[in-house]
């Protein structure tokens, strides 16, 4: 697999203005394996501001959420020997997120966001999550991730 | 008081995407406080799903650490009997964020975010948020609030 995970989804599931890939207004966040660890970066947009100079918290949950359902889909396949391909990702959506703000994290620079498998079960998957800018650790994230269930929202 | 609370944000603080008043891009989120509990409300936009017919989940973190903040003001004006105008509003910003997702977030409606007063100190205040469509408790969220410090980002 060399794309994201997310042009894996399947199209009914690849809205998400995080990142869904048919979404035109979204963030198309995008989620790559590397070893042991997942990784989604994303350059915030100029008005994406907190304060002067600082991302918006509200944006980093954001990402956080989205990488980690990402993540999930991720650690799923390949703990399930599932062969990613056409649009047979395993869709996961959040659960539960936590969101910890070490420090200020600056604007105008790429974030980095790295997603290592904490706790996994046939319908969950639990991702620790860090936000990098420039190899400053700013920002801790959990993301419990829930195996989108056939009765999804009916 | 009849404005919302980031009305009176000091105008270097007033940029934030989710709660600004002077970001133009942002969302402009609008907190009031009604009796003893925060109430803010936003209708998403067509754009911000996670999945057809609901809420970027996403969004929901945003709007949430937002309501935070902007309850933690209105919390610590009213404990330490500060009158709020002009531009004088405490500046709390987010330190921790949780957000557990009860239920898929029903789009095209208005959300109603409550915030009720966990724990204060003299830095720090703690609430508890739920938001709700049409009386459907959807989402429930804790952000702690942390004063704006002197030495914010430096």
């Amino acid at each position: 697999m060399i794309k994201a995970i997310q042009e894996y989804y399947d199209e009914e599931f690849a809205h998400c203005y995080g990142c869904g890939r048919k979404n035109t207004e979204g963030h198309h966040l995008k989620t790559y394996m590397e070893d042991d660890i997942s990784i989604s970066k994303f350059t915030p947009k100029d008005y994406h501001i907190a304060m002067e100079g600082f991302v918006y918290g509200g944006l980093l949950a954001s990402l956080i959420d989205c990488h980690g359902t990402g993540s999930a889909s991720l650690f799923y396949a390949r703990e399930n020997s599932i062969a990613v391909k056409n649009y047979n990702a395993p869709r996961f959506v959040t659960g539960g997120l936590t969101v910890k703000f070490l420090k200020p994290t600056p604007l105008y620079k790429e974030l980095i966001l790295k997603g290592e498998l904490k706790e996994i079960t046939s319908k969950k998957v639990i991702t620790k999550i860090e936000v990098f800018v420039d190899d400053i650790f700013c920002v801790s994230g959990e993301v419990i991730a829930i195996l989108l269930p056939d009765n999804f929202g009916k």
